[in-house]
């Protein structure tokens, strides 16, 4: 099985998670990059959203991952938050399509279930696994950084079979139409 | 009073409003264009996105304006559609970033109150005040369309008093750390 290097985003526009791991479906996956993007929410929205996409080019250049995967923005998610993180999400999905490289999206119980078994784990057992999976001597910090590594684990060992479903799906309907 | 030139945008990913006028402060607007970018709720996210990036880097090239004034997005709208539009409004503030065009944002309430005089207008008195403003002889649809161009309006009323103001005061706390 080839091995695959992927580049994960737990989108959020004061506290952006970014994984990179390189791995194959079945098969221990590695660590190759964590970092957490931050701005302050006293700043300009331009500056903020500016900065995001500067540094998640520079991770990208730099790491030449072959696919992106990103949380999916539920309106569930706290209210609060809730915009900064769609506007952080449509950062990384742009910046992801200028380097050509295919995206995908993952619900939060999608990648829970993928790393821990459970659709419904919490942080903490998370990043138990995400240590555990990795073989890190001390856990991803903070959360955030721990999120994203697992959407990468989680893309890595779906291999594309959820989108692939998904499109042909979409082109089903819309031939329908 | 010298005349400028704003683009308004009223952010959606299925439907963003634009609007751009020419005006100055207590001068009565002239209409620009308007149109309204769409996409379909069906398509790929990364797919509508650049869309939603094109077209307004098209219309942005075009005319050439001097800002760029976008609706400000809340947890309080819509709950189904607030991610689409805070999606929109960050591929509305990049593309405004990468012409180095000044944003700023505006909430629905100022733009009502600038536009009809009150901050709780309905959508009706809002289509029927920017019709008369810019002295149309139909008026603009759909909705999406009036709303960007009431956005356009209310910054070249506002002259852009609001935002050295927050400005200043960003600036006032930041030095007070």
């Amino acid at each position: 099985m080839r091995t695959v290097r992927v580049l994960g985003v737990d989108p959020g526009l004061t506290r952006c998670g970014v994984g990179i791991v390189d791995g194959a479906p079945g098969r221990p996956c590695s660590l190759v990059d964590v970092a957490v993007i931050t701005s302050d929410p006293g700043q300009d929205i331009t500056d903020r959203l500016l900065n995001l996409e500067r540094e998640l080019t520079v991770l990208i250049d730099k790491h030449r991952p072959e696919s992106v995967a990103v949380e999916r923005v539920f309106s569930q998610h706290n209210v609060g938050s809730v915009i900064g993180t769609a506007q952080a999400s449509a950062v990384a999905i742009l910046a992801a399509a200028r380097f050509g490289l295919p995206l995908y999206t993952y619900t939060p119980s999608e990648v829970k279930a993928a790393v821990t078994g459970s659709g419904q784990a919490d942080k903490k057992q998370m990043t138990t696994m995400v240590t555990r999976l990795l073989r890190l001597d001390t856990p991803p910090r903070p959360a955030d950084a721990a999120d994203a590594l697992a959407l990468a684990i989680c893309h890595v060992w779906r291999g594309g079979t959820k989108q692939k479903l998904e499109n042909a799906l979409r082109k089903a309907i819309s031939n329908d139409r």
